[in-house]
């Protein structure tokens, strides 16, 4: 939900993923957001992460399940950088 | 699995989809192909649909979960058309 839309990132994240050998994508738990978790080790989400994208725009609803962004933004990983 | 890779028609896709009002997403069943499902009707796939799209390209396993192919095929239709 936070983050930019993939909408308006994914051209730029694609050339990005094509020249990247490894990609590591991170998710929020079920409990607790990305920020929270990191913000526990000190960390600020921005610092630590190339892109933060909302992978599932208009989505309409509060919060996503983590299984269902997974399959979402993994579809479109493979989308993008087939 | 059948059908054209999401990577190859997308483009022409998102086109398309832009200028539709309403769009008919058909998946096949945990226990059938649409095809089989289809062809009971004595109706072929290529035929009722506009397009036949793997939006799962590159799976690396037989059959994909309609749950997941679900997740995969929505998250692909937002961005293409948000």
């Amino acid at each position: 939900k936070y983050g930019d839309s993939i909408v308006d990132v994914s051209e730029r994240l694609a050339q990005n993923l094509r020249k990247s050998s490894r990609v590591l994508v991170l998710f929020g738990s079920p409990r607790e957001g990305l920020r929270d978790i990191l913000s526990r080790e000190s960390l600020e989400l921005s610092r630590v992460t190339d892109y933060v994208v909302n992978t599932i725009p208009h989505q309409g609803t509060e919060t996503v399940r983590t299984e269902e962004a997974l399959y979402a933004t993994l579809a479109i990983l493979n989308l993008l950088a087939p």
